[in-house]
Order: C-alpha cells, then sequence, then structure tokens
C-alpha cells in the first residue's frame, strides 16, 4: 500500500491535469448537437484506460457508446470480480449566465475544479481509474477483477444499459458493482449510502362540463371540477402528514431503532435546512426527523395541477376539467405496481359522482436496499474509514437510481453506493464543481476497496 | 292600437331586411380592425333613427360613439320620460369553422336569422325601434318620451358608458330604463329578469420552497404548496353544496315562498339540463332547485389552478408555488366589499403555518334586485301578457350587467330586463340567431309596453 500511496501523491497534479481534460468534453447527453462530443469523450476515456493498461472496448450500443475496460486477467488464478460503474454524458449547462467561469472550460479555485461534470460523474469515476493505474503502474498485485462499465446516456435515464447488461451478462457476472455517484456529508463525513426510494406516479383529470360554462349563468347548479380535485386530493395527506390511503404502508420495513439512531448521528441542523428550502416552516411525518421523512418514509407529492384560466386577470368559468400529476416515493418494501393500485382505487372511491375521473398510471422504480450489515458493505465501510480517517455514515437517499435496479435484476448483484460529491458541488446547477480533497480521498478508498472487498467475499 | 298593429304587420318583409342590413357590419368591439366597422354601423343606426322621426346625434366617447336617440319632445305636455338601452357592437365571431353560415352575411331559414349580433343586440333593440317607428309614422301619440342610447362598447365592458350617463345625467333622468339583452324562456314563457347576480374576484397563491425542489432528495421534510392550497380550497365548500366561509350567507336576503314557488313554475327537466351541460351528476347547496342555485343563491368557484409542471409525462418536483382564481357570486344583499373581505379573512385563517399565503383582491360587482311587484315592472308584465297572449315567467339571471349598477347609481333609475333572446340562440357562440318570431312579439311588446309604463307612473 505504501507503494501506491507514494505513486498516487507523486502524480496528483497530473491526475488533475487528466480531470481537466476530460471535463473539456461538451458531453451533454440530453443534446444531439454534441453526439460527436460524446464520441470523442468516450475515445478519450478509452486511451486513458487503455495507457494504464486495462483491456479496454468501445461497446457501441443504439445510443452512446459504453466504455468497457477491464484489468488484466490472470489465468492462473480464480479472483473475485467486481464491477465499477460511472458516467462519461453530463447535465446540460444551461442557463450559462449564472456560470461564473465556462462550464466547459475547467478552472481551479483553491481545492475546487469548476466544470460541468466533474463531480457527476467524470471526478468520481477518475479517482478509481487513478487507484487501478496506481495498482498497475507500481506492479502491486490486484486482489481481484475489475470491469470498469462507464455509459454516456446516465442523464438521458440509461436508455439502452439495460440492453447492454443483458448482452455482456456472463462477462459482467460479479461478486457487487461499486458506484460513486452519491454525496457524502462533508469531508469528516464520508458515506455508504445503503437505501434509496423508489417511485410511482399517477395522472388524475376531473371531467365535469362538457365545455367551460359561464360561472354566472351556470354557477351554483354543478359542481366545479376544480373544486372536486381539491377536496379528492386534500383527502389524501392528513394533518399528521401521514399519506391517507388505505394500506399505503402496510408494505413499508419499519425502521429499527439502530437505524435511527445512526439517521439521527448525522450532521443537520433544522434551522439551516430549512433556510435552505427558503420555507417559513418545516413540515412532514409526525414521529420521524426530515433526515428519515425525506429518505426512509414513502410519500405522497402533487408535482402539478392544471384547470380553468391561468392567465392575467380573471375570467369567470366552471371550467370543463381540472387534472393533477401526482408521485408517490417508495421505501422498501413496497413496490410500484402495488403502491399504485392502492392509490388508483382510493381515489375512485372517493371521487364524487359529480364529475367522471380519468386515470393514467406513469411509470415506476422499485425501492432499494443492501444491507449494511452485509460483508460487501463493511468492507467497503472499513475502506472508507481508512482512507477518511473518519466514521462513515450510513445514508439513505430520497432519490432514485434506477440503474441500481438493473445490475440487481440483470446481474443478481448488489451496488455499494460511496459517493464522493460534497453537497455543495452543484450537481445538475451552474458552477458544478469537485473537491479536489475528495478527489483524492476517493484514490485512497478506491486502493483500499479492492483489498477489503475481495477479503471479505469467500 | 290597431294602426301600429297593422303598421307593423304591413313593414314586417322590411323590417326583416333592415336587420339583415345592421347584422351586416362586423361591429367587433373586441377587435381593433373593426374599428371602422363600428363607427359605420353606429352611423347605419343614427341614419335610421333619423329617417323614423327621432331626433338623433353620434355622441363621440374616448372610445366608440353612442347612438343616442330622442322621440321628439312636446314643450306643452310634461309627460314620463323612459330610457331605452341596446348596444351596436357584438361578440368576436370566431371560430369561423363552426359557422353554418358566415357570421356577417345574415341569412334566414325558416323563422330564424342568423348572424353574429343577431339576437346579441342587434335584432332586440331594432325591435324596439321599430315600434318606436310605428307611433310616429301612424301618428299615433306616444304616450311618454323616449331616449334610446346604443353603445358600441358593451361586448368589452362598457367602458366609457358610466362616464357618458355622468355627462347626459340632466338629459337622461328617467323613470326607468328598458333593456332588452336577456333571455325569455320560450315563445309560451315571456319573461321578466327581476334580479342578477353580483360578482367578486380573489386570487391566491401559496409559496413554499424558494424554487422548484427535487421531490426524490426533499420530499417529506417540507409541505408541498399544491397540497396545502387543495386543502385550503378544499375547506371552502361542504358536501351540501354550502360555502363554509363565516358569515358568507349572513347578508343573502332570503328567497320568499312566493317567489320560490314562482321559480318553480318556470319549465326544466333536471334530466335535459344535465344532458346540456354534459355533467355525470347535477350538484348544488341542498334544499334548493337548480333555477335557484344558479341564479337566487351565493356561489364560491374556482375559475382556475396553477401549480408546477403543467407538460407531459412527469416531473418529479415540489412545486415552488401553487395558486388559484376564485370568484363569488352574489345575491342581495351581499355586497362584493364585504363578501371579500370575509373570504381573505377565512383564507388567512385557514392557511397553514407551513407555505407564505399572497391573496389578490379582484374585480367586484354589486347584485342586482327589482321587485317584482313595483308599479313599473307590473305595467311590463301586463305589456308582455299582451305581446305573448301567455303569463309571463319572473326570472333571476345568475350572471352580472354591470351597467344596470350605473343606471341605478348615476340615474337613480331601476331597469327592467325584458330579454327576447331564446336558450338557443347561441349568443357568443358560433351560429348565434335571433328568432323572427321573437322579433315580431318584440315590436309588439314594446308598443304595449310605453302605454302601460306611461300609465303606471304618478
Amino acid at each position: 500500500m505504501n507503494d501506491i500511496e507514494n505513486y498516487l501523491q507523486k502524480h496528483e497534479e497530473r491526475f488533475i491535469r487528466d480531470l481537466c481534460e476530460y471535463v473539456r468534453f461538451p458531453s451533454v447527453s440530453a443534446q444531439p448537437h454534441h453526439r460527436k462530443d460524446l464520441t470523442a469523450c468516450a475515445e478519450w476515456l478509452l486511451g486513458r484506460c487503455q495507457k494504464i493498461g486495462l483491456e479496454a472496448t468501445l461497446c457501441q450500443t443504439a445510443g452512446n457508446p459504453v466504455v468497457l475496460a477491464r484489468t488484466p486477467r490472470k489465468k492462473s488464478i480464480r479472483r473475485p470480480h467486481f464491477l465499477l460503474y460511472g458516467h462519461y454524458d453530463v447535465q446540460p449547462p444551461e442557463p450559462f449566465d449564472l456560470w461564473k467561469s465556462p462550464p466547459f472550460e475547467p478552472t481551479v479555485k483553491g481545492r475546487s475544479l469548476f466544470g460541468r461534470g466533474a463531480s457527476d460523474n467524470k471526478g468520481q469515476h477518475l479517482a478509481h481509474l487513478n487507484a487501478i493505474e496506481a495498482y498497475l503502474k507500481t506492479g502491486t498485485e490486484l486482489p481481484c477483477d475489475i470491469t470498469f462499465v462507464i455509459e454516456g446516456e446516465e442523464e438521458v435515464g440509461s436508455t439502452h444499459l439495460a440492453h447492454f447488461l443483458q448482452q455482456h451478462r456472463a462477462a459482467l457476472r460479479c461478486e457487487a458493482v461499486v458506484i460513486s455517484d452519491t454525496s457524502l456529508l462533508g469531508p469528516k463525513y464520508p458515506a455508504l449510502t445503503y437505501a434509496l426510494r423508489g417511485i410511482c406516479a399517477v395522472e388524475i383529470k376531473l371531467h365535469g362540463p362538457s365545455r367551460d360554462l359561464h360561472s354566472g349563468l351556470f354557477g351554483g347548479s354543478l359542481d366545479n371540477p376544480a373544486m372536486a380535485l381539491c377536496q379528492v386530493l386534500a383527502q389524501l395527506r392528513d394533518k399528521n402528514g401521514r399519506v391517507t390511503v388505505p394500506g399505503f404502508y402496510d408494505d413499508v420495513k419499519p425502521l429499527l431503532p439502530s437505524e435511527r439512531k445512526e439517521l439521527a448521528r448525522q450532521p443537520f441542523s433544522e434551522r439551516a435546512y430549512q433556510r435552505f428550502l427558503g420555507v417559513p416552516k418545516l413540515f412532514g411525518e409526525k414521529g420521524f426527523i426530515p433526515i428519515e421523512q425525506r429518505s426512509a418514509r414513502p410519500t405522497l407529492e402533487i408535482n402539478g395541477l392544471t384547470s380553468g384560466y391561468q392567465g392575467e386577470g380573471s375570467k369567470t368559468i366552471i371550467p370543463a376539467w381540472a387534472s393533477a400529476k401526482l408521485t408517490m416515493r417508495l421505501v422498501p418494501n413496497q413496490t410500484p405496481n402495488r403502491t399504485r393500485k392502492l392509490v388508483l382505487q382510493h381515489l375512485r372511491k372517493i371521487c364524487p359522482p359529480t364529475v367522471r375521473m380519468e386515470l393514467h398510471a406513469g411509470h415506476g422504480g422499485e425501492p432499494y436496499f443492501v444491507s449494511p450489515d452485509s460483508e460487501h458493505a463493511q468492507a467497503a465501510l472499513r475502506a472508507l474509514r481508512k482512507a477518511f480517517g473518519a466514521e462513515p455514515v450510513l445514508m439513505r437517499e430520497g432519490g432514485s437510481i434506477p440503474i441500481v435496479n438493473d445490475f440487481k435484476k440483470i446481474l443478481k448483484a448488489d451496488t455499494l453506493l460511496l459517493g464522493l460529491a460534497l453537497p455543495d458541488d452543484n450537481a445538475h446547477s451552474p458552477n458544478e464543481k469537485f473537491d479536489l480533497d475528495m478527489f483524492a480521498r476517493g484514490m485512497r478508498m478506491s486502493a483500499h476497496l479492492w483489498q477489503e472487498l475481495a477479503a471479505a467475499t469467500k
């Protein structure tokens, strides 16, 4: 490990230059005119992989290519195999005028490297690549086989990744997947994210009269679909912040006292959080702290409301219809299908007979959970401890990362989420940055990780 | 009266030709490029008035001119004076493709004259003008002085009429105002509309987080403004269709049993009405029939709802804000100011502390009521009875006609609403028509009306 440590230290400046080169590619997957930049970016990454001694190929898909790179295999030894997933595509940089330095001209200020994609996700998987470089260049034997899967469509829904995994299923069979694409809480709070919420979407439209009606001539003698919608939706959540759909919480795996204790350990100021959100007062399910409410408890949210006249001034109508978009965030062991069914059933039940209800089921994604007590999770925690010199935090994240379920379904492998982004890294926002200390820590964490993971594999 | 009856009969064909000429002007006040057509239309009307022997002038205003025409005064006799109000401007004809004949090429089919403005309002005030022509051309002495005030901005809110009335207040002082711009219920159901609802508008906006937030990362730990809005609005109306704002009904003058009996006498099929509205089931304040609900009871309606994402598919956000447009319809003796105050007070009271409420008071208009027992109303009913050979219906209308309050305030005169439009005349819609039988009946009603009104004036 000393050799590796020395190597990483010695090449620190060059690693930063490399990252700058990488960030310079405007690999924006959402914008078709950047198609060539994506290919160029993938080719640059391919070159990097080959240069450090990985067997790397560019795999064409129906969309952007996937960079597939593996550590040289030793025929004589059967070693455990791990996958490292990342993505070289980035979010659109707009609005440009809010950037303090151009998004694709990487700029180092102090210990921050500014640029679109610096932390999401180029810097994070490059840290892993640098660790492997240190192994290979110092002639240190790797305790396991590692395959990098770096795709170019994460920011547009990983459209072709599941198909890619199916195609390469045999070669990708592995003990576990590692992803550094989440957050830690601060330099002294490295984190393992062991749970994500799932999601399911529903659209509701209430039809009243066959056309907008004059509210003077007709108002009072028929139901108003906008009012009916408000009265239906208002019944879905109570004063204690509980979703009132019968059966909604039936499948929710309760938080263990030990887990709640762990979550409560996270540094968190309600006052600062309230100010950050910009709300006059926090609100959530009674009996849970905000950290639990936003990550470990299911929700039902209205994402949009539409009815009648929305322009300036007033238009005295009874709208012909009113609609709402809803999403539910799910926690283990809820499923999108069952939750959607419960919500649709309940909506049908409480809809008044004075309007006609139209319901549409939207997309869904399973919640994700990997026990922090598993051998691999414990191994990851040890690597974090060694690299950061601090006790790692066990985190749940409230969002969804659909690919982890693809890894589970297709490769039967659990995913370890070991994020290197700081909460203020501005992912998806102007002035995205990556902290160079986290970059350095990430390389060391990665170096330890493969040792720990291999040792933990029977 | 025989002379007049004969005259009207003899000139029937020509009256229809006149109306066609009048409808041919595209006097659309909402569309600036029709400005010249409005002037040309006013000049045509001025010519008509002068031709039959009225003292007529075109009065310029800051908008479209008003045609002011008066029966020749006799200095020797002091006679009661009545005002007849109408408007020569029309609604926009769009959408053109839904018209079966071009909107400004008047087309007679059977007993219907199709064309924009045929019934709203050209045909209706022309019927009155024809009756006066019959008086003047047959040398029949008029029992009263009559002044026609025909404006060109009714469809855009009568912007300059109040100022005009102020300017000509002395010349326009009168016993009562007559307007034929409402509906009757059918050829056998002539009607006096003796009450109109008032209105007041309120806009409510609930602010949550300072920007749209990721519903995965934050959902559950703060209130959703769209949900808060639904829960606030849902509380404004109960299951019995009653508005739940405290004090809302305090000023409502209860319907007298005799009035309710009269309203219940109107021909009305709940089933046909439901089909006409296109709703699965009627709904309104318990204890009242639909005719009362839509015209004689106050309401609170949501005219529009706006929040968050309204496009295709889903966007998983907690919206930064949610807003609604509300209007209340008022009945005697509610006032817009007091009602608005009650509603705003209540909204402030029930708004949860988890969102910031922004309220805007909108426009307002007083409800209108003229006792059907008054001498003039009784006189009007006698005229209707004579012209239609049927017992007139006493109607309330749910909409608002703001100018009647101007007449009351500025001229201290009550208005008699004696509509000649049939419910299927498509006012404001494609294929507007005027029933030529109603045209003929209207002339006769007008001929009788002046006699009856004069006789009823002490």
